[in-house]
């Protein structure tokens, strides 16, 4: 009964682009920061399409709004979308097509007439970035409910005003209960914001997980000295273990080809003087993987060389964990059937992780979820040259369409 | 004759202290940047000393201060001398110690009523350290002429005043001919500025020459992407390849141990965020040896070995030469007597290199020349806790005051 249907193209990318006038900066890009009154007028937008279409809207809390099509059935509802603030000086893609893609699906079914079994829902979260507070996706983790909103609100943001301030200002603490209502499984489209699916000229990323996160910040210290008159025998060089460490997690992922990143992202010596052997070297080293013991077994490693050699060296050796975040697996069923839908509709699909957190892997906590990912040109992310072709944009939010509908089915 | 002649270390001491007072700092140690008020003290103290040991006294047009004794015969003086002027925040021993040992060997004669054949002459040069004029070594090079007098009276400072301006400022541009009187032969007492002597606990550096210094800044510049969402192998990651050349740069050195010394001493990432791959590394490499041909080679050895990272990793390289200075060998004649007189003396000796610019090996192209080094505790110089110990002056001056003696004998 639904194999033809599909999604309207036109209409969804005029969608996008008005949205993306909102907060627009003057090369392009948007810049909506959460809670922002540029934020704001960006939420009045797509609670206006919300209600045009008909739908019951709420906004709890901690400001999620979640617009609902009833069903035949009454029940849990089968919920996508995404977020739509932006880092400073971000895209218009990022975030926005989820929401607007959940909407066109909404579109899609009205222009057909169509009721499916399971009511539908499209919800924004707030504040995903993360970028004016921490942590990124609140909104989903007050959903959730492993972020209490008492907390969320009193968050203290990069201005000095709290998230609860904020929301008042903007009138968006709404007086709906968060984590309502609860969700049947929810389905997120997202632009890929890496490399892979442009380079391996593939439409449909099959999100399987998201990757952990190990952040760790190192400091060596070691002995100043002048560098032509102290020996290579007599030197404290903070610096050479430093180097040595960016060679070595190099090496570390290419043991585990594909699965293991390393990163390397920031480094800070003193005196960082040419001709005076560095005394202190500062650096973080950013692991990610979607297996939870490799990535703490990678940790571990890292720490065991860089210990090893600044006993060599003769240095000195701090260091402290940033950030601990487990894999999260999405739902084998679901990722099962994205991939099925992908390839009744004709498009090119590979398993992936997401590099990034999405909202989708904080509802996967509270229900089965799962994420499809278009491809970025370029890999560009968080920048206003980020992009997706129209044509990618539609074979997403038609994988999304398809897989809702199965999901909103009663067999 | 000579054989039992030793210096007085309290009267060597005691004026090393006094001359220490002038531009003291709080903590200890001393500031007297070139051609400065404090400067000016410090020599009209020097000054002061050479008249009442009733030296002939000549400043030349850069300043540097000349005082010579007469000998039985007339003719070329054999020289030794050093510098007064100090780094910012200094110690009371570098350059100071080389030209009060001079005044003491003078002393000592003149308590023992002796005379040489040639005269001898007690020398201290402008702007050794070069802290405030650009380049170091600036009142020898004028004396041995590679450096135009013109040229160096231009030269304008870190606070945008000339070299000539401040010279007449504190009244120390005097009439002398610059590179006058010729000299015979040069010695010159210096600290080792380096910890090889402390370590070995030996007393005497026989200083065979100085090392010569390549000075490289390299930019590589890749592409800043996500740390989570780029796969290994799609990165173009430019601190990779600066960490990789750390490694590598002391596997160089392992290969020709002893000889060769690399470092890299300040580096510059961009972003520098902890989840960001770097688009841009810039770092420098500092190299030097004592052998000219392996000095070239290992900077080339360092060219190619990041010209090819740089590539396998998809990088943009440049890289600029900021400094080349050909090794010094000082005269092995006066190498193998300054060696003959710290074993008959009974001081434990060694030959090495100096890894610091000094005077001597501008003076080394204009005559036999070398260097006496003594230990620097803890290898600790430039800083107000720089130190070496009486009984090592002592020792350092003997030597000093034996080899001028041999080198003004006319056999």
């Amino acid at each position: 009964v639904f194999g033809n249907l599909r999604i309207n193209r036109t209409r969804l990318v005029d969608r996008i682009h008005q949205l993306g006038k909102i907060g627009a900066l003057p090369g392009g890009g948007v810049s909506r920061l959460a809670l922002t009154p540029a934020d704001l007028a960006g939420r009045e937008q797509v609670i206006a399409w919300m209600r045009a279409a008909n739908l019951e809207v709420t906004i709890d809390g901690i400001g999620n709004v979640v617009a609902t099509r009833k069903g035949r059935l009454a029940g849990r509802p089968v919920m996508t979308g995404s977020h739509i603030d932006t880092v400073r000086s971000g895209g218009l893609y990022d975030g926005n097509l989820g929401v607007l893609a959940g909407l066109e699906v909404i579109a899609t079914l009205d222009d057909a007439g169509l009721t499916t079994d399971r009511p539908l829902a499209v919800a924004f979260f707030s504040n995903e970035e993360g970028a004016r507070f921490a942590p990124d996706m609140m909104g989903s983790l007050v959903y959730e409910g492993s972020l209490p909103l008492e907390q969320a609100l009193a968050t203290v943001g990069i201005d000095k005003t709290t998230v609860g301030e904020n929301l008042d200002a903007i009138g968006q603490r709404g007086p709906a209960p968060c984590g309502e209502p609860h969700v049947h499984a929810f389905i997120e489209l997202h632009v890929e914001q890496g490399p892979v699916l442009e380079r391996k000229g593939v439409t449909i990323g099959v999100v399987e997980g998201v990757q952990g996160i190990c952040w760790r910040s190192f400091c060596l210290e070691g002995v100043s000295n002048h560098a032509g008159t102290t020996p290579m025998s007599m030197r404290q060089d903070a610096g050479l273990v430093m180097g040595q460490t960016i060679a070595f997690v190099r090496e570390l992922t290419a043991k585990h080809p594909g699965i293991q990143l390393a990163t390397v992202g920031s480094v800070t010596l003193e005196p960082n003087l040419i001709n005076v052997i560095p005394r202190r070297a500062r650096f973080t080293v950013d692991l990610r993987n979607t297996e939870g013991p490799a990535l703490w077994a990678a940790e571990q490693a890292v720490i065991d060389f860089i210990r090893k050699a600044a006993e060599a060296e003769g240095l000195q050796l701090t260091h402290e964990s940033l950030a601990r975040l487990e894999p999260v697996r999405f739902s084998p069923a679901i990722v099962n059937q994205l991939e099925l839908v992908a390839g009744i509709l004709g498009h090119s699909h590979v398993r992936m992780p997401s590099g990034a957190g999405h909202d989708a892997q904080v509802l996967a906590r509270c229900c089965p979820a799962g994420m499809i990912f278009v491809p970025s040109v370029g890999g560009i992310s968080h920048n206003p040259r980020e992009f997706t072709t129209q044509t990618d944009i539609e074979a997403g939010a038609n994988v999304l369409l398809h897989s809702l509908l199965r999901l909103a089915t009663v067999n």
